[in-house]
């Protein structure tokens, strides 16, 4: 049994149908793939699904038509079809242009995309804002291609039109109005990696938090949006809401083989990656830092000027970081559950402290609380007292002498060497005794 | 001779026989060997003794009645007295409530302290804010007690009664409104280091104050207090005074045959701080530095949010350090004089150096003053100086550059490595000259 | 060839004839080798030349009379002249008083300087503030002074009234009326590297600016004037002026045939020396860094209180570090026009840097500006890109990302490890798109 006994296997085997089911749909960054995939996410977590309109204009972006695909392929005069849609949704260039031609291997060579360093994948491309029509396929097939004799048909049955791009909303009041966010992305087709293991892991995040929902202090604002042009939608259209924001979060690539790691967000000393980097000092779980980087994900988004939240990303292998990003290898045979549920507990222990690193004031700033009133002090004085009541006393000495309002409970863990946890237990005692109060 | 030849020897006389008379006082946090205390003080310096009334609400506490006690034994039925309170006044656990009693062993161990891992030793023990009575013994009583045949007679003569907490004060005015803060405790039974050594030190420090007045530039609050609700007592009845300390001291434990060491105050970047390193650093003396840590003295109340005042304490054989710590071996076999004179020269320098830490002002800021025309500079141009002159031209200039009313001369000493007493005496010649005032 | 073909050689036979045309001249803090230094310089730039009344007070000086000297000598009773004004300027200390006598050996002594150390040289000396008259004389001649009989004729034909120090000024303005500034010292007599070499290199640097005007970002200030008293009444002069200065140079001791090194502004972490520290990395050049000393140049001034502005030297053979320092031997034989180029060249494109080290902000702070719709962005998504392209997408990404008016380009360019000149090109461009606004 071992670790593996650590692991809820219901959980992991629940996460594993999800995984079968919303593998092979097609999504992009708007259509109907993508509200299949959230009404399946709302099976796991009440989430509202909501739709900004095609044209609509947010900030330097504007909403794109929806784009629709039902059937594509590439046949050759015999009729056969060489490389079908059917097979891989990867096979066409996301937001191609319906095509219905025969060509000459010249003409289709240009609408052609492989990857001649990895010749068994097929790679994912797409072409958002830039009109045109192209194919992917691996190695073998460009071969076949390639030799084929006389013209080839290519057919891509899409279309555009005026219609909305599908965002999905979660919002779980805790005790404080200021926010934590969690954003994870739902434009991408059949990858697994990136980011389906983001979305999965989000959503049953999302679950654990509403169990927990009583005992939460922040607020959590948990969005499924397609990547960039979805963010950007989400900001302009909550821009109030936005400056609620502490930090956060963008999940993805959590479930690979590989190493787990983090990107810091743009403030490397900020709280949320003091607080990831002790989580896993606390596990002892070897880890990449990845340091900021203004290449990535929605952070560029949330990052940017106007918002300037601090979003931090746990993964398990990497976007960029791994041989089989953005291709077909990218698939169920990559990504296990029970490397998504490793990565969730990661998440869950940090979001368990970052949600204690709240700010406390002393109600009785001047000389000490005389501790033995309030039933906070052992008894006999004069002498040392055994670990355990040392330990807790402590906690109490620091939390009186430090807490002023304006120091949380992080620094007050990092100054002192007790852990947040201990301090936030101890601190909520105090405050049922009406000593500490929240600042 | 050697280095004995260094010390006063009339001042360790004196020393020596302050140290007889005070020993076997039995203090408390409140009593009349509280009051015979500082009037033996007053010998030294003319403090003035103040009292804080029974039942006075200082802050979240409230001034005790007044305990004394006159005479406790534990006597068999032969009449043998076993423990007597005349033998020393630590057998009797402070705030005892008065006894007359028979019992049998079973009862009277539950009033029995010993130390198992100390057996010749007396602890010393208090219950303040907890109504009992117990005594402290040495192993060797202990198991003589328990040996003993038939009931035991417990007897505490003691008494509880409205009336006073005592403790001394003594101001001496500098130039300056603000305030350098000294304060000991006076609440330990015998016990020599813990504190004893401690106010003798404060009051010799005092008097040598007093001695240079005139040249003072900050102005001394000292204290002699019961330690912690004596301290809070100060605070609540002298809250505008505390508001002009700038720094102060704990004076404690600074006798012992160990080695010299300070506790920092809580921002270990404060002045205060790096003056005691200084000092020990011109001195080539080795010492224990001591992180600031919220268990310790009276710094708890100053330092305290309604106060923040930087507290610290230079020791030689600080509390909690030595293994006779609160037990009737810190005796005046443990504590010399000689020690005590030592702490005491390093205290001098100390202040010394931070009533130069003073900020000046240069009235002529723009471009150079014209040194010349002041008689502060060499007069043939265009060539070295001989380094005596040099250096002192060194101190000028960077003083009339560095002086802007926001820097201390300290700062300025670290900056340019000249020393705080050169730079002091630089600025006080310039200031006579009208070219640089006090800021 | 070799190097020797990098350097320019009409620059160079250039400055060897102006080095020829002012060695020669004796200047001081006043009169007419000032006058004629200004107006040889007025070849290569059109600086003004301005005059501040002697009389004037500035700050805590006075403009001093104006001294002039026609000629000077000893001679012995046969009449032969031992030591000879006309041989070198040196020879009088300057701002001597007139006299004309006959003296014995023991009263010539005293009006003799030479150095003990360096018998071969003819030290520099004067005695502005303090009436007097001397002479200074190599070791050689000093012994046959000693060695001659009789009586010996001191002539000195100086002459002291009322009339003006000159200074010169040149202005050049760019876009920002914060401005940069170059100062340099025309007071010293026949002295090679202190500093007529630094008069010669701010003469051709000023050209140069004046040739690139089009592009200057900032300001520039260029003052050629006595050193210490001719500063400080240009600051007393130009009080408001001096405001508009951001940082500065004081070029001085640039032509030596020792190691280029630089003297720290005041705030060692101040954009002036990052950058000239940034030069000498990318040119890979060794070079000695001293830290700001409050002794030194006209810093001294520029940088008081009252102004407090970064004025850092960038050096070939540093005054006070090498062994010819004020004598007769820093002359022609130790300055060449090569070495007062490559000090040029280091100048130039430090200076560079520093007008390209301006501040941005992106006008459209709401996540990121849609880069391909301002043709930004290479066209196909969903791969790498070719690091050429990569490179400058960073450039974008990152001033998006970082330009909020606050962050000048030399902190981004350290943030980000890429240039400041690529990005200064980058954000230019982006200026123009209308993307960015100057800050």
């Amino acid at each position: 049994m071992g670790n593996a006994a650590m692991i809820d296997v219901s959980l992991t085997h629940e996460i594993d149908n999800y995984l079968k089911r919303l593998f092979p749909i097609c999504r992009s960054i708007t259509g109907e793939g993508n509200r299949e995939t959230l009404r399946i996410l709302q099976e796991i977590v009440p989430l509202q699904v909501k739709e900004v309109p095609s044209g609509t204009d947010v900030y330097d972006w504007t909403i794109p038509q929806e784009w629709n695909i039902r059937d594509a392929w590439i046949e050759d005069e015999a009729g056969r079809r060489l490389i079908d849609f059917s097979d891989s949704n990867l096979h066409v260039v996301s937001y191609s242009e319906p095509v219905d031609a025969w060509l000459d291997w010249d003409e289709l060579q240009s609408h052609l995309h492989y990857r001649e360093d990895l010749p068994e994948a097929i790679p994912y491309r797409t072409t958002y804002y830039n009109l045109g029509w192209s194919f992917c396929v691996n190695g073998e097939q460009y071969e076949m291609l390639r030799a084929s004799k006389g013209k080839l048909h290519a057919r891509i049955d899409s279309s555009f039109s005026d219609g909305s791009l599908s965002y999905g909303e979660l919002l779980i009041s805790g005790r404080l109005k200021k926010e934590i966010l969690l954003s994870c992305y739902i434009c991408h087709p059949s990858m697994a990696n990136d980011s389906l293991s983001g979305v999965l892991l989000t959503a049953f995040l999302a679950n654990h938090l509403l169990a927990m929902q009583e005992e939460l202090n922040y607020s959590y604002r948990i969005v499924f949006v397609p990547e960039t042009i979805g963010a950007i939608a989400y900001c302009a259209t909550h821009e109030a809401d936005m400056r609620k924001i502490e930090s956060g979060f963008v999940v993805t690539t959590v479930g690979g083989p590989g190493k787990l790691g983090y990107k810091q967000s743009f403030d490397a000393s900020h709280p949320i990656n003091r607080i990831i980097e002790q989580v896993f000092q606390e596990k002892n779980i070897d880890r990449v830092i990845y340091p900021f980087d203004i290449h990535g994900s929605d952070e560029r988004q949330y990052s940017s000027q106007g918002f300037r939240i601090n979003v931090a990303s746990i993964s398990k292998d990497k976007y960029y970081e791994y041989p089989f990003y953005h291709t077909s290898l990218d698939n169920l045979d990559f990504v296990r559950s029970e490397a998504i549920v490793e990565t969730l507990e990661i998440y869950e222990k940090v979001i368990s402290k970052l949600d204690k690193n709240i700010i406390y004031r002393n109600k009785m700033p001047n000389c000490e609380v005389m501790l033995s009133k309030h039933d906070l002090y052992p008894k006999t004085g004069g002498s040392f007292l055994p670990s355990g009541l040392e330990a807790a006393l402590d906690a109490r000495l620091w939390l009186l002498f430090l807490c002023d309002g304006g120091v949380s409970l992080l620094e007050i863990a990092e100054q002192t060497g007790l852990s947040i946890d201990t301090l936030y237990d101890s601190a909520c005692e105090m405050e049922n005794k009406g000593i500490l109060e929240r600042g």
